[in-house]
This record gives structure tokens, C-alpha cells and sequence, in this order.
């Protein structure tokens, strides 16, 4: 198939022939051929114009608080009402052992068959940072091909949950009614991402819901003002905010599911009418880009004949103290080509 | 002053003589003129023998906790007990604006003028990693000398708490007797850097201290037990390690500075006999490297030309949807010289 068949068959195939061609080509964008990577990047510029019309949901919590179950009860609620759903994953655990925390889409056995949704699970090797551009690239062609609700899935732990944060347009953590949990992602940083958490499993034990939902509300509201403190004009515009909330569900049983999207919704309205949407989306775009730029550069040094050949002699040294290790990097960024040693200082 | 010169009054100049030693090479160290830098190499690697055998002990807390005054008395009782003492700050306002959050050496209005002791303020401009980096070669100058405690200090704003971790051998954080405080620091991520917490001002309000002090207990506890869980073979020397912990002190009345030197004398015989304080240091100039050779891959690129003209229009297309991030990071990766490329897939 030619890369323009390739583009007609996403953006305008009947079912069977669009699957197969958003198959092919997230397969293409997740190759490492630099011949294919070519063609990739062909197919994703041509795409381009079409994407951007979906909601992009990002859904983390750590293994066990129940995203299969609710991501499944979700998507099919969705697709009630006339959505079409993507699901990716990001499995950082792929990425050190080829392993799965997140395991297949045999997860989600309604959702996985229903002809409206379409589910692929995490590229299953290279670092979290490519993973994450694959995924974000996989995005753009689900986007392109129709699917107007696109969910980012990832597990809570390590740099993930930022990854998915930096692709989306909303974070949405889920959380167990269980107070250790919340401290444990306080400490990670991850709360300060939340657009929104889900206390699951509510209905096991509602006291204990009530209680992290209030200690949740709390600290959000601290780190809003701790935020809004930082940038005076927000707070002038309290109203045309959003304001990060806690919504309690119980996706095992089907309850909640509704006020959660709900609040979906109107997140998405205010930051639309605010400009927020749209400024995000641009930020992030920025980002990534510098992102895989300082990825880029951190390799090519890291693959440089003459870096490589000073490395270990030079890390021994730093590490017995024999060498500071500023004057190391000097060192080594002077042994690569003309444009680093032009701004060494 | 030949290089020589300067190394020999460092090491073994008389005390006003090699007070101005100290003070002309971390002049010579500050400096961007590209032949200082040179000279600078020379020195820090012909003093770097006669370093390390300080004890390397950070400090930080949001402004208004009281560090200038916990300092001055620190500083004066480890005078009295025969030790050398030299204080350096980062300043991370100096970075952003010139300005100072944490003003001058007249802080310390005894300890400043001690003839054992060596107060040096912040760098007062470039990026936060390369004023870290003046610093932590700044120490290495003061270990030289002959100061055998060497406090760096900085505010709990952004991410200067980090760097200060990243150059010492303990990591203390001060907290005010105050809920809100703690949250802040939690959410921040900087209570897992901490070695040990100080709760001063704890003579003002002795309840909110005491629950201050449970508060963070627990919380260090916790973060104990997740960092055990991810290493399993260190739960099988829990004896053997360092257990985090509080430490009630009022600096402006001096009680409990003794405490906290016992406190810290335990770590440091922790430290040193089961190795950790080793590998901490040799983990720190490793990661220094790495932090320094990243700044100069970054620097190199943005000054490059090519990459310079190409990136306004490239930028611009990234925010408006028209060129995929990641296409753009390799255009521009692209458009720099042969190492690079040789790396881009």
C-alpha cells in the first residue's frame, strides 16, 4: 500500500479497511527504519490538518484501582451516545523489561470487539520518551481516522503519569477510598497534575470514600492557591476556571459513571471558552517537541566514536575523585564535533 | 598571581592570605571568560586530592523559617568545638531576577566576621545548574582550605532544593510548627531528599510542634517503606541504615543545636561504615557530569546557526498544527552538523 493509500484508507475506509490501515500505520510510526521513520513523518504532516477535533483523556492509577473496569464501562457509555473511542496505553514497565503491568486488551472484552472503539496497547520496547512519542503520534491517527474520545491510559508509577498529563487535554487520577494511597501520590507529585480524581470502589467502604474525598478537596484546594499565588491573574478570573474536583464511583457497578462525564463536559466547555484548551495544546506541542530534541541530542552525544572511546577513562576518574566532573563534561563535550565546542565555556 | 600561587596560598597560606586565596578562585571559577575557565580546570583539579574530607551538609526551608539564625548558632558551636566552618548559598531568585530572597553575609553577623568561618553568598547570575555548579566548585575549594563542615543553604522554592541534595552528604529541610508548611514540602517531593527535619520555633507553639513532628514522621515512614519496597535488599539491613527522622530545635534561643549535631554525627557514622556515604558522593560527581554535559548539548544546540534560523518558522508551525512535534525535532536535529545526524532515527 502507498503512503496516499495509506491516508485515504484512515481517513476515509469503511470499518474493516480503516482498522486495518490505523494498524498499519501506527505500526509504520512506531518503527525504528529510518526509511520508514521517512514515511512516517509523511503520513503524520499529511494527517495533521484532520486532528485535533477529539477530547484527549488522560486515566492513571496504580495496579489494581480498577482503569480496565472503568475505561471499558466508560468507553461503552460513550459509545451509547453516538462517541467513537481510542484507548492507548503507556506501560512503563514495558520499557525496562518488556514486561506488562497493564496487560492486553483481552482487559476490556466488550470494548475491545465493538466496531466503534479501537484499543492498542503500549509499544512494547524503547524508552519511556519514544514511548510516549509513539503513543502521541498514535493519537494524531485515531484522531484523524474519526475517533472523537481519545483515553491515554497509563499505571502510577515512575514518569509516566507526566508523560500522559503532557499529551492530553484533561489528567484524571483514580485513587482507592484509602488514605495511605493519597499520601502516596501527594509524594509523587502526580495529585498537582489531577484535573480530576475518581475515588473507585466507593461503595466497599462509603465512610472511608467521604474521608479521602475530603482530604483530596483539601489538598487540591491548597495547590490551587499555592498556584494561583504564583500567578496573580488567574485569580482574578476565578470564575472562568476550572477547579480541579473529586468525583466517588464505583465502575464495577456501573454507578457514577454518568456524573463523571458530566464533569467531563464541563471542563471541557470552560476551558474552551477561556482559551485554556487551545493554549495547553499548543504548550504541549512545544514541549514535545524540545523534548525529543534533548533526546535526540543526549543520544547522538552518547553514540559519538570519540565520546565513547574517553567515557570510561573519564567516568573512573570523576568517580575516584581524581577529576572534577565539570571539568570532565568540558572534556567529553569537547571531543564531540564543532557546534558543541562552539558554546563551551 | 600564578596559578601555583594561588593553589599554595589555598592550602597553606596564612588565615587572612588564604582568605583572599579562597575568594580569588571562586572568582576565578565564576567566571565565563573562556581563559579563566581554563585556569579554573587547572586549579580544581590540582586542589582536588586535598578535598572530600568535609562533612557536606545541606540546608533549606522556606523563607521566614529562621536558616540565617539556625546557621549562626550551628556555625558558632561548631567553632567551639574546634571545627572549621564554611557556609555557601544558591539562591534561586538570583537566577530569575538579580534579586536576593536570601540577602547578604550580615545575616550572620557573628559568624560572618569568625576567623574560622567562611560565608559566601550566591552566584549572582546564570541558569540554577550553572549557579549549583559554581557552588558545589566552590565547596570543593573550602574542603581544600581546610574547613572541615561545609553548610550549603538554600530557600524551598523551585528546584534549588535538588541541586543542594544532589552536592551534599545529608539533606536537611526546616519546617515552621505548621500544617500547611508540611503539605507544601510534601507536595513538592523535597521530604523524600530529607535526611533529617528540623521543626524550629518549636518553643512558640509546643502542641502544633509535637503534631508537626508525628505529621512528618509518619509521612517519612511511609516514604521509607515505599523506597524499601522498590529495594528489596535493603530491608534486609534495616540496622545498617540511616533512618530519617525530626528533630524539635529552637535556633533564636539556642536548644537543641546539640540534638541535631548528635543527630547528625549518627548519620555520618551510619553513612561511612555501611558505605552509603561513598556511593553517595561518587553517584553525585557522576550525575554532575551527566547534569553539566546535558547543559552544554542543550547550549550548543540553541546557539547553533542553522538551528537558530530555522526555528522561529518551525516553532510556529509546531504551535499551529501544521508540522508534527517530533517531525520538527528532527528537522532541526537534522540541521545542526554530523554527530547529531549520525544518531537520528
Amino acid at each position: 500500500m502507498t503512503a496516499s493509500a495509506l491516508v485515504d484508507a484512515v481517513l476515509r475506509g469503511d470499518a474493516a479497511a480503516q482498522r486495518r490501515a490505523i494498524a498499519k500505520a501506527i505500526t509504520l510510526l512506531e518503527s525504528t527504519r529510518a526509511d520508514h521513520r521517512v514515511q512516517a513523518d509523511e503520513l503524520l504532516t499529511t494527517l495533521l490538518p484532520q486532528t485535533g477535533k477529539a477530547f484527549r483523556l488522560g486515566i492513571s492509577g496504580v495496579p489494581g484501582v480498577g482503569k480496565s473496569t472503568f475505561i471499558e464501562v466508560l468507553g461503552l457509555y460513550l459509545i451509547a451516545q453516538g462517541h467513537r473511542v481510542a484507548v492507548l496505553t503507556i506501560d512503563p514497565s514495558s520499557t525496562v523489561s518488556g514486561g506488562s503491568i497493564l496487560g492486553d486488551k483481552t482487559r476490556m472484552e466488550h470494548l475491545s470487539v465493538h466496531e466503534r472503539a479501537y484499543i492498542r496497547p503500549s509499544p512494547s520496547s524503547g524508552t519511556l520518551g519514544g514511548v510516549a512519542e509513539k503513543t502521541r503520534e498514535a493519537m494524531l491517527v485515531c484522531e484523524a481516522a474519526g475517533y472523537d474520545v481519545v483515553i491515554v491510559e497509563t499505571v502510577g508509577v515512575g514518569q509516566s503519569e507526566t508523560a500522559v498529563a503532557n499529551m492530553t487535554d484533561m489528567f484524571v487520577l483514580m485513587q482507592l477510598p484509602n488514605a495511605g494511597d493519597d499520601l502516596q501520590a501527594i509524594k509523587k507529585g502526580v495529585m498537582e497534575l489531577a484535573d480530576l480524581v475518581i475515588i473507585n470502589k466507593a461503595d466497599i467502604d462509603a465512610d472511608a470514600a467521604m474521608r479521602a474525598e475530603a482530604q483530596i478537596t483539601s489538598a487540591m484546594r491548597l495547590f490551587g492557591l499555592v498556584n494561583n499565588a504564583m500567578g496573580g491573574d488567574q485569580a482574578a478570573n476565578y470564575d472562568k476556571l476550572w477547579h480541579p474536583r473529586v468525583v466517588q464511583l464505583s465502575a464495577l457497578h456501573n454507578k457514577g459513571v454518568d456524573v463523571f462525564w458530566d464533569a467531563v463536559t464541563q471542563f471541557r466547555t470552560i476551558q474552551t471558552s477561556n482559551g485554556q484548551l487551545a493554549a495547553r495544546r499548543r504548550h504541549q506541542s512545544l514541549s514535545w517537541m524540545w523534548e525529543r530534541i534533548d533526546a535526540g541530542l543526549k543520544q547522538a552525544f552518547r553514540h559519538d566514536p570519540a565520546v565513547s572511546a574517553m567515557l570510561p577513562a573519564l567516568m573512573a576518574q570523576v568517580e575516584n575523585g581524581q577529576l572534577p566532573a565539570s571539568t570532565a563534561a568540558r572534556n567529553l563535550l569537547a571531543a564531540q564535533s564543532e557546534p558543541t565546542q562552539a558554546a563551551i565555556k
